[in-house]
Parts: C-alpha cells; structure tokens; sequence
C-alpha cells in the first residue's frame, strides 16, 4: 500500500567511514572550552523534559532574529534547513507544479519533491558552475514550475551563482529560495529581497556555524509569508534541548562562532594557496566552509588512499560535470595540514 | 505562491496560558532526581554540537527496539509522532486517496491531510465514543480511502475502540495505523499485527512517558514496511541531545519511567472515584493518562473558573459530540487532588 512514489526512492546516504580528520561534511571545526561546557550544563540539568517544549520557541526565534538583523515575524524554525524544504515543497503550488533547480546541488531539493510525486526539473549547470540561464528559461516556458532551489553559495561546487540571473529566473513567476546555509562564508545575501517579496524567501541554518546537532534551520521570509509557512509546521518540531542550548550559544558564546568562521576563511585562502602549488591539482573558486578540487586520478581512487591516511573528505565525482572532483571541508589548521601531507603522500604513491 | 490549500489553513493552537497546576497536555507527572540530572549533564557535556547526529540514531533504536520487545529493522523514528504522521501521510497511497479517521481525535491526522491535500474524511463516533462500523463501511465503499488513523486509545475521549471493529475496516484494503500514543496507560496493542503484516503499523511515543520535550515518535512496522517509510525520513531527525539523553533515560532509568506510569494509573482510579461521589459530575471511562469529564455547567465557564483556581484543564466541549466536556491529564496525587478541591470550589461558586 506504499505508494509507487516512494517504493522508487532510495534512502539519503551520508559518508560515514570513521576517520581521524572528518572533513567530509561541512561541519564548522570548534570544540568547545570548559565554560561553554559548564552553562549548556546548567540550562540543560534545568529542562523539565516531561513537558512538552514552547511550540513558539519564542526566546530562541528572539535570539535568532537579533543575530540574524529581521523581526521575530520573519522567522519560521524547522529541525534543520531540510525540514524547511519539506516545508516549502509541500506548500509552494499545487503538488501538480515542478520543483526546478540547477544540478549538481544539495539533494535535499530533489529529494523532497519526490516524495511528493512533484515533477523534478534539473538545469545541468554551466562549465563555470554559473547557471545556464538559457536554458532555465526555456524550460521553465515549457513546465512552468512553482518553485526554484538555489543553494547560494552551491553545495557542492563552492561558489555563488549570478544574481542577475536568479532575479532573471525569478521575473518567470517562480517562487525563489535561497539556501544560504553558507552565508556565513560567503557574505552574499538575498535577504532584503526576501524582507520586502512574496516571491523570495531565504534559508539560514545553525548548522554550519558549529551547531549541527541541534538541527535548527531558519526560514526567513516577509512577514505574511513566513505566517503561511509556518501553518504546516509541526507544533513542536524544535526540540526543548535544543532550544535551550541554541539560545544560550547564540546569546552568551556567539563571539566564539564569528571567531571560528573567521580562522575558516582565512584557511580557506591558506589551504587553496598551497593546493594550487602542487602539479596535477586543480581547486574551483569557493565562496564556502568547503572547496572542489581534481588530480590527475580517479577521484575514488584517491578518496580511498585519504581514508588509509585517515582522512575522510567526500566523493562527489559522481554527479554530473563533477568528474574528477573530491569536495573537503575546511577544519582546523592542523587537520587541514594532515589533508595536504596526506594528500602529498596519496599523490606521490599513486605517481 | 502559497497553495490555496496552505492558506485555508489555520496553525495548530495549543493550550499556553500559565497556571500552577498544568492538566492539560497529556504529560507524565515526573520530578527527574538529582542523580538523573547528574547522568544527563555528563552524556551532555560530551556531545560534539558541531557535528551531525548519527542519522541512524542506531544506539537509540536499539534501546528503544529492546523496550517495546521488537527489533532495531522493525523502527523508525521521528521528531515526535506528528512528524511520523506527516511520514505515513506522504508515503501510503496516492495523494488523491483520502485519510479516513473518527472524529473527535487527535487533529493531527486531519492537519497533515489538509497540507498535502488529501480528502479528510471524518466519521464521527457513536455516543459510546466507539466507532461506527457501518458508517466506516459505507464511506470507504464510496471514498475508497488509502489510510485510516485510530487513535488507540483515542485522544481526546481516552477509550480504546473495538478491536473486531478496527480489523473489520481494515479488510475493506485500508492501511491501518494505530497510535498507541497511550499504550503505557491501556495495555492494549496491535503491535503483533504490525509486526506480522504489511497494511498495519503502530505508533508510539516517548511523550506520554515522560520525554515530550525530546521528541522522539516511535513507529513499529514489519521490516519491509519500516524500510519504505524510512525512505522518507529526512536523514537528521533526531537531534544529537536528544539521541544521548532517551538513551541514557531509556537504559538506566526506566524504571523511574515504569514507577511514574504505575502512578498515574493508579490516580486514574482514585480521582474517578472521587469525582463520581460527586453530584452533577459525568465522567468517562479511560484507558489513558487523561479522561474526559462534564458537569451541569457550560465547559467554557468551568473551564475558566478552574483557571481562577491556577488549575489548567483542556476545554474540548467545541469538539463533535463533546458538549460540556473537559479533558483533565493526570498528574502527581497533589496536583489532582488540586484538581478535585478546585473543582468543588468551582461548582459551589456556580450554583
């Protein structure tokens, strides 16, 4: 009695092997000292977890839109940004109107709709990872979609797409989100334009900014908007742990956050400099906590010789126009050290 | 942008206003002793919040499959039943079948219909608050539902259906789901049917047993089923605090869990007991942790008058069928007999 729909997906998979440097899922690299420790303790030992927890989350919506510069009106949570996809796929257009976004991207988009029986319209990207706008517009003449995915910066590619073209691809009548998950390395937003549209919304999450186990993303929408989407919300879909800790990290330890992207960034340029520096090895542009790169060998061959050095990065070589390609996640300088001595070696030998 | 479905919604309101004594959620009465909190804050202080939860939740199930006495194969999780019930919403049958449930019942059923756009088709109860069988037959011969939802027992009138009834429309080819939100309290399950065949599944919850502030909904199927709903699971459900503390309360406090439960059905009796010894007072036999009680007087106004007391109760007299009813959870022996002293308060007031 499972519908046909969901017999032909497959599960969402996640690169697991254990290794000793993870730079395989763009986590921000922080580990926490003693007094951040000590004050998650304390809110956490006070949660009555018999009871159910706000189903406003009020004071962590009230941080949030305080770090993030909009109004609590503005802001819808779902545990984690993937749940505010499901959101958007099911209230976006009729159920009988596409989901169009460029590929490769985040699988989440492509994912959700499926599960919905939506029509998935997949825009292969251009050489340069920019849209192809051409064909997004002819496309979207032929099927009409109702709503666009960008992933702002791209995952997995690294960069930011043109905004003239999104704005482009938005005047079609599609309604447009932005998944700024990478915002914070980035620095390039649509978020005014989601303030002040009915056709564009905004996605954040904490997740890339040290909190991925909390899984709290952020819808951020004008006023009028977010209040729709949040009537398909589940009532108490941000967990009371999770509230609790957020708010107490957003509040009392945010400066530990925008230290943290920082020594990102600046590893970013670091690592990229010095890959450049060995032959056979090309690094695509990154506006994120995580970059593309090629050798001279098949990308599986070399993802499985990092692991025997113990260092897990992912496998994108896969998807289309991604051949060749490793995605690593930037780390801490000193794993990201063990990645280029690692990598060295994996190189010489495979020579 | 926003479907027409979406916008003839309205969001899903819970009972907030603040009273000293809280009857009204359904939670279980549980003071955690300082030895849990000690447990807690350990396994806390050592999660690695940067990181993804495991998107298994392996350690989890395999404390939760030992519990109910199932397998690991046999379960997946959500964030909470409602997410499980959004799960089963998307995955069983066409979107253009209906969802078929007796009213009143929990509205979550009709809530996820709504949002995907599925027929909500709903049977009211026969003033036993049982099903009515025919009326089942006859729009299913009609509608030719894909799911049916009971609540068992069902919430908000606390009785479990007849189980001869449950099976016979499950004939007619409807997927049946029994949420066993309650199960704790009635003892009664389908939990061997769905184990053994491909058109049940059960619910339960870790939120009536003392955990609604973690989320975590359980669904027990038979393998090849808990393998297709999983496909729809997003990847990261169950957030990393809320993996690491069911396990630890599951593991090493259970019986704290099974003390508290024993508790509140032994309360159930006693305030029973004592309110039919009062007169004017109709009260309705329960399987669960709540019952549903009338009085001479408009629900509304006792409602408020119980409030004035600073005790919270849940006013379900707009439901069908539920004229003058209140619904009143189980808490500590104090708190019901708050209850019960605010209750005869209330009643010499208004006559």
């Amino acid at each position: 009695m499972i519908s046909k729909r969901i017999r032909e997906l497959s599960a969402y998979k996640t690169e697991t092997t254990p290794c000793k440097v993870k730079l395989s899922s763009n986590e921000l690299p922080i580990r926490f000292p003693e007094e951040v420790k000590k004050r998650i303790k304390e809110v956490v030992s006070s949660i009555p977890f018999n009871r159910y927890p706000d189903p406003q989350a009020t004071e962590l919506k009230e941080i949030i839109a305080l770090r993030f510069g909009v109004h609590p009106e503005n802001v819808v949570l779902g545990n984690g940004s993937d749940e505010l996809i499901q959101y958007l796929s099911i209230s976006i257009g009729e159920l009988n109107k596409g989901v169009i976004y460029p590929i490769p991207t985040f699988p989440m988009y492509g994912i959700c709709a499926s599960a919905l029986g939506r029509e998935k319209i997949e825009v292969p990207l251009q050489e340069d990872f920019d849209l192809d706008l051409e064909e997004f517009l002819s496309v979207i003449k032929e099927k009409a979609p109702a709503i666009a995915f960008f992933s702002y910066p791209n995952n997995p590619t690294g960069n930011c797409f043109s905004e003239e073209k999104i704005r482009r691809i938005r005047e079609e009548k599609v309604f447009s989100v932005l998944d700024e998950a990478y915002y914070h390395f980035s620095g390039k937003t649509f978020l005014k334009e989601a303030l002040s549209r009915e056709d564009t919304v905004v996605l954040r999450t904490l997740s890339k900014i040290g909190l991925a186990g909390l899984r709290v993303g952020i819808l951020i929408a004008k006023e009028e908007i977010a209040r729709e989407i949040n009537k398909v919300r589940l009532p108490f879909n941000i967990t009371y742990p999770s509230q609790v800790i957020a708010k107490v990290m957003l509040e009392e330890f945010y400066f530990l956050i925008e230290e943290h992207v920082s020594m990102v960034i600046r590893e970013r340029e670091r690592i990229m400099k010095e890959l450049s520096k060995l032959e056979g090895v090309k690094t695509y542009p990154s506006d994120a906590n995580f970059f593309l790169f090629s050798t001279a060998y098949p990308a599986d061959l070399v993802h499985k010789e990092l692991v025997k050095e113990e260092v897990l990065v992912r496998d994108v070589s896969y998807l289309p126009g991604l051949k060749g390609c490793l995605r690593v996640s930037l780390g801490f300088p000193e794993e990201n050290d063990a990645f280029l001595e690692a990598l060295q070696k994996v190189l010489k030998r495979l020579c």
